[in-house]
């Protein structure tokens, strides 16, 4: 197994910084790659041991590339997610002024998120999407455009300086990103972990999501996540990717998975793993009658009077 | 109120051919916008009697600018759907051979749909991302790229010859398009319409989604679309954008609607409109028990009840 993490790149992104924060990356080699899908693909072909790549934004909701790619083609297994707060700054090459700034570029994922600023504050520069935003930090430096939105720690790599920082139309703006590798038995639970599945139903009928859905709220398991996505057979059919709150090892989460499987079409199972938005310790209190040793009590019940053993 | 219809332009692009198939286009002014957001606003300012935009296509899912838009701000409603066929033409200027094509534009939207093709035909080809696929196709009449993805009927307005026709990456790829007015009385129900709504929920518990859709479910209403979106509070805090099929008018969806009424911390109305998948009198039988003759029934009798004229 290659000592590798392939990552969205190029260097210099918001992507690169939050997977710097994983203990486990200041041992591996962390390799840039030019897409999500091609970070992805290297994993699938044994080139990296584990890709990281953006799933989920505050602004826009899931991130439909990566979902796309981890609904389809060879499974793969999330271990690991990242909380990144997102800010921008303005970056431009040295002695530009606010008056000076005709064109501004970022990829376009940060345009929601600067939107307003720009309203208020360049009302008439024009805007070019670019690959990335680091990219975009590059056109500048180049002299393609004036300004580039990015982290500002891009500045330095590019030799910008950050006209403004801070840059951000909403409050809490965070992206989470997931550390993707080949499917392995998931670690431990933590306390505090989510569970990622993508559900197909087996046919379009009043109350077909609900039943799904009643599988998870049956045992007293929450949902993070609910992201519809198009199966590709045209308008109206989705498959449905879900993050929930729990672990594959509690027996509440083994039993609504294995409802789902009765029920779906298809169930991918896309891993359990640590959230990073708590600490173990700090998650909800279970509803009573979903522990382990409730379900584990209830199965003994069954199975004495089974038995005629009541 | 201006006999004018906004829509997302430039000229030359889907949205413009999909808007011509309405009846009711043939007697208004057709102007073109430079986004979603601005032919809504014009709506909003009384600049336009409705705006026709995107809101879902069978590959990318459900259409988050046009959606967004729907969610926040003045409230605005549905008034029709149209769904239109996206296939992609390769335009050139006249005399480019394939071998010739280093550069190849058109908006986002437009590469999951012609990816594969690219990989087939053009591997080589650099992808710049353009403002609309017309636009893509001016970029192209100017020099600035060898080549453009745009509906074959883009070619003649600039000048391009269509190199390939047929292009796409996914069968029955297609796209929604929608009407959208202020506020008014919905037009009567057709026997095959669509109900558009958006739902906040009141608090975060197991279930809590499932019961949501438990309101539809019970009355026997099927949902079409499903689409989450951020509310801007941090990961995880979504609303859910609905496709239900049925009418306001009809007892069931009405009853429906007041029960989310009642348990959402918000339900914002998007419209009844006529389902353009189906004509009136394809859509699927009623469950038993669900049509207005049945709640009417169950009405009058628990009126009795209560009189103790059972």
């Amino acid at each position: 197994m290659p000592a590798s993490y392939a990552y969205l790149g190029p260097e210099g992104t918001f992507t690169e910084v939050a997977l710097r924060t994983l203990p486990e990356a200041a041992t591996r080699e962390l390799i840039p790659y030019v897409s999500v899908q091609s970070a992805l693909d290297a994993v699938r072909a044994g080139e990296a041991e584990a890709a990281f790549v953006p799933i989920e934004n505050s602004v826009e909701g899931g991130i439909t590339t990566t979902l796309d790619e981890l609904v389809a083609g060879e499974p793969l297994m999330i271990y690991r997610e990242v909380l990144l707060s997102i800010t921008f700054a303005l970056l431009v090459r040295p002695g530009t002024k606010l008056a000076d700034i005709k064109t501004v570029s970022a990829h376009p994922a940060a345009q929601p998120q600067v939107r307003n600023w720009l309203r208020a504050h360049l009302p008439d520069a024009v805007w070019e999407s670019a690959a990335s935003n680091a990219d975009a930090a590059r056109l500048v430096q180049e002299g393609r455009y004036d300004a580039a939105f990015a982290g500002e720690f891009a500045a330095a790599r590019y030799g910008l300086e950050a006209l403004e920082t801070g840059i951000h139309d909403a409050e809490n703006a965070q992206t989470r990103f997931v550390l993707v590798g080949r499917p392995a038995r998931p670690a431990a639970p933590t306390g505090a972990d989510k569970t990622s599945v993508v559900l197909w139903q087996r046919d379009d009928h009043p109350g077909a999501l609900r039943d799904l859905l009643g599988e998870f709220a049956s045992r007293g398991i929450n949902l993070m996540l609910l992201q519809s996505r198009p199966t590709g057979a045209g308008i109206g059919n989705y498959c449905f990717c879900i993050d929930a709150e729990g672990h594959i090892a509690d027996r509440r989460m083994a039993e609504a998975l294995m409802g789902l499987r009765r029920i779906c079409l298809q169930v991918r199972f896309l891993g359990s793993y640590p959230r990073a938005d708590i600490a173990p310790g700090e998650a909800r209190p279970m509803l009573p009658g979903t522990s382990d040793e409730e379900f584990m009590a209830a199965a003994d019940w069954v199975a004495r009077c089974q038995d005629g053993r009541f």
